[in-house]
Parts: structure tokens; sequence; C-alpha cells
């Protein structure tokens, strides 16, 4: 029967608070029974998240832009391997059933932004105000700001419920 | 020998001062002699910048999300049909020499974060000062301000200069 | 309003035979006033005939696998960029209202037989008697035998006559 | 650590015969510790793949063609949803260690003439001749025709082996 598959989404040159928020994500996803989807790369928040969920026995899943294995995190179980660029940002989101963005860049902007188009639950990890007030802009219905990683995972629990009961 | 090509994204469902600055690009678009490019649909700032360009002469193409031509713009003189979803938009971006934002929305959102990502020039034409202070935040080297479509042909007219000199 | 498209698929590899008939079928195509589609590269049968068309006076459109314009043929007018690698030839046929395959490969082989998925009709331009039997074993009813570039290309004519009335 | 990956291609209208060894070779598959990949729909091939392979307690991938997990089979753990049509097919392919054609179809037939376009090693699981004789004269070295299921994991074994060596 199918997974739930919580996508973490956010930049291969991120900050170590990025970081730090990402391994943290997937320690959470992974103790919380759900897959971990990431771009798939050995760099930054994709990379971070999925080692934080290998830390704590998890599934993981990788979408690479590439054609092929290299350049994938070492974290990663399952590399799904595109080789279309970054059109396969809409993949990610399609593919996932809550989306958080955990830092901010042009590709996890990008990924972001598809979330809210698809209607797919987007939570946003960032103290950026900026980026905040934009996503704010576009779409409130499927938007939610979190403070942490944990109040993160709190927004996921009460959006699975919610969809469960739709 | 390869055409200029210049992508105008921008909403479907669209306020009446986008479709009126998208048909004005689309017009100054055709008479500088370039190619434009859009997302094809029948609706909105695709439309309204195809109809303008026709009205002006030019050469139209459009990149469908969808798997036949049905809802493309009448205004379309060739139909590139992707089959692909949103995954389509990085065709629109990379396709395109540079990229104009013509009002805000998802959809257009994810266009923008994938023409900055690309290091592909962006212009935004948008009041909208939450879009302006979020993409200035992400990438200020490939992006540009304009305040009306003069001021957007202007920039690209820069723009192309430049690339041609590099 | 929108042209009519005709796709021309064939190796980068190609014959010499094969890319003489590229060349004539472009010509043809340029001529009967459609839009070339190829693969766009500067090579084989694409590059011919895109050549073919341009020689003709015609439109030629390229999609590339490629995520930018480097390796592009030089007679292609507009370049679609993808970015996707083998993806994009999903693309050639969606946006192709009919489609010649002009001599076989791999990659060729993958383009007949997404034609035949997308009920697309489909000419082979090919003497190989494998080619013939097996694709004829997929899907007779959409499929065209053709022994020289004129006759594929008065097969063309029936068969978007024959669309037209339906 | 990335876990391997077989991938089992063949029609969504299948034979009983088709059905039958896609099952055993999703058993097999499972049991030798191989993840198995399919196009993910709740038809023919892949939902046969799928079932065998869950029956012997393995982990089942499906690459779904579709915008969302409407038509994925109950026996896929792990929905990737593309949202890109029959594109999706290369995703398929290069996800893959080995690809196994089982049976024969036009979307089948894409996939395994991209397997041949990636030198990705493709193994033949067909009575058909014409299957035989066509993919034979497109790329005799990466390609091996199997009689049976048993045959055909014997097969994956061996090149896998190769690869391990090269």
């Amino acid at each position: 029967m199918r997974k739930t598959v919580i996508g973490v989404m956010g930049p291969g040159n991120a900050t170590e608070r990025d970081r730090y928020h990402a391994y943290e994500l997937g320690q959470r996803i992974a103790t919380a029974g759900w897959v971990l989807l990431t771009g798939g790369r050995n760099v930054g928040v994709m990379d971070a998240a999925s080692r934080g969920a290998k830390e704590a026995g998890g599934l993981t899943v990788g979408i690479l832009p590439t054609a092929d294995a290299q350049g994938v995190s070492e974290a990663v179980d399952l590399a799904i391997i595109t080789g279309m660029g970054s059109a396969r940002n809409n993949i990610n989101i399609l593919s996932s059933d809550v989306v958080i963005a955990c830092g901010m860049s042009t590709g996890t902007a990008s990924e972001a932004a598809l979330a809210l188009n698809a209607n797919k639950p987007l939570i946003l990890l960032t103290d950026a105000s900026e980026s905040q007030q934009f996503f704010t802009s576009l779409s409130p219905q499927s938007l939610w700001l979190a403070a942490n990683p944990e109040e993160a995972i709190a927004l996921v629990k009460m959006v699975l419920a919610q969809s469960r009961q739709a």
C-alpha cells in the first residue's frame, strides 16, 4: 500500500542553520514512519535531510536532475534519475503529500511556487520575511509558516489528518 | 539562423492591467523583429501577448502544458505540445533569450524563479512590492524591474546588446 | 492561426542515403507551406532535413535535448530548449501533425513507438525489413510505409486531408 | 546506500501469459533483494509485477504518467507522480539498473528503444520474432533474449556481476 511521502526542498548551497534544520526534519519524518523525498543531491538541505532520515532508520528517495547517479547523496536509498534538470522540480512536488521548504534559493522558490500551483500543502521554514510575505501574497490557503522543525512536523501531522478526513 | 526569442510569462487568470501590458509587450516584441514565446493557452497574459504580437505581424510560439492543442490561443502560430503540465515551465525559460514576468501568480512565480536559477535575464513588470522584494532578495544580478511595457522592452534591448558583446 | 507541423525524425549518426532523403523531405515540406520540426541537432537527419527546408524558404523548429543552444543546427530558426534529454522525444511527437521516421536508430525507434502510442500518423521511410515488420506488428492502423520522399509527402497530404474531414 | 533497481516494462493491456511472467518476475526480483520499478498503473504487466514483488515482501516503485495517484496499483509502495505522460518512460529507464521488457506494445517499445539509447542493459522476454529481430538489429551489444522469467533473472544477475567488475 502506498506510503506517505514528505518532501523537503531547500538550497544545495545552504546555510549551516538550514542544514541543521533539514537534518532534524529528516529524523522526525523517519520517526513518524513517513518516506522522505528530496532533490537527491549530495549537498545542502537535500543531503542533510537524507542523512537525518537514515540516522533514524527511515526510507529516503532522491529525485535527481541528472541523467545518471553521479552526485547522489550517500544517504539516498532510492534514486529516481530524471535527466530533466530543473523540470524535475515539478515531480518533487507532485510526488509529495506535503512539502516543506527549508531555507530559500531560486530552485527552492520554484518548488514552493509549483507546490502552491498544484494545491499541495506547503510549509515554509525560513526566517526571511521577503519569502514569507511573497508566498503569503500568492496563496494563503494552503501555506503555513513554521518557526522550527518541531513546528513544521506538527503542521504536517495536522495537514495529513485533515486530508484523511476530507 | 536562430531567431531571438522573448518569453512573456504571466497569469492565466490575469487582471485587466496585466492583459493590457501583455498586449503591448507582444506588439513591441513583434515590432522589434523578435519571436514571442508564451505558455500558449487561450487565457490571460499568454493570450493577450500573443494577440498583440500577431496584430503587429510577429511570429508567436506557445509551449502548451497539455497533451493536445485544445485550449491553445488562436493567436499562437506554432504550438509546442508537451503533455508535461507545469514541468513545461522550465522549457519556457530555457527557450527564451530574455524573460519578462508580466503580473504574478503561482505559475508565473515558478517561471521567474526558474529563470534566475538558469541565469536567464529576468524583467519583472509588476507593481506588487512583495514580488519585487522577494526576487530581488534571491538574485539581484540578473533581475531588472520595469514600470511599464516600454521600459521592459528598453531593458530587453540593453540585455541583448550586452550578451552580444560578451 | 496554428500552422501545420510535420516532424522528421531520424538518426544523428545517419547514412548518406538517409541524409539525402531527409534533405529532400525538408525541401518538400517547406514547399508545401508546412513547418518542419526535428530534434534540432547539427547532425544527421535533423540537420539535413532542416537544411532542405531552409533552402526552400521554410520555417524550421528544433526541439533540443540539451539545456542550451550549443549543438543546434545552423538551419534551425526556432530552437526549443528542453534540457530533458531523450524525454523530449515525446514532445517531438505530440507537437507534430504527422511524423516521418527517416532511417532508424534507438532514438528514432523510441519516437516511432511514441507516435503510435499517441495515435499520431506515422510514415516509415526505411528499407530495413526488421523495422517495417516490427512497427507493422505493433499498430497497423496509423502506420504507412514509404519507398521514397515523394511517396512520404503524398502520404502526408492524404493523412492531412483525412484528418480535416474527420 | 543506494539500492539496486530492476525495471519491468510491459503492456497495460497485457496477455494472461505476460501477466503471469510479470508476476513471477516481481517475485524473483523481491526475493533477490532488489527494488522493483514499473510504470505504476493498476493494469497489465505493471500491476502483476508489483503484486508479485509485494507477495514476496519486496519494495515496489511506480513512476506514474498522471498528475495524481489515481490509477496507481495497490501493490505500489512508492508512487512517483510525474504528470508527464509518456515522457516519463525515459525516467523509468534511467532509474533502472537493468530493464526487462515483458511482452510488447507501443509504450513498451518506446521504453526498450530508450534503454538501448541510454546503453542500459535490456532483457527481452517475449515470443514475438518481430520484436526480437528488430531490437537485435538496433543494438546487439546490450540486449539479451530470455525464454522465461527464470532465465531473465539469471541474465540480470550476470549483468549486475559484470557491471560491478567494470
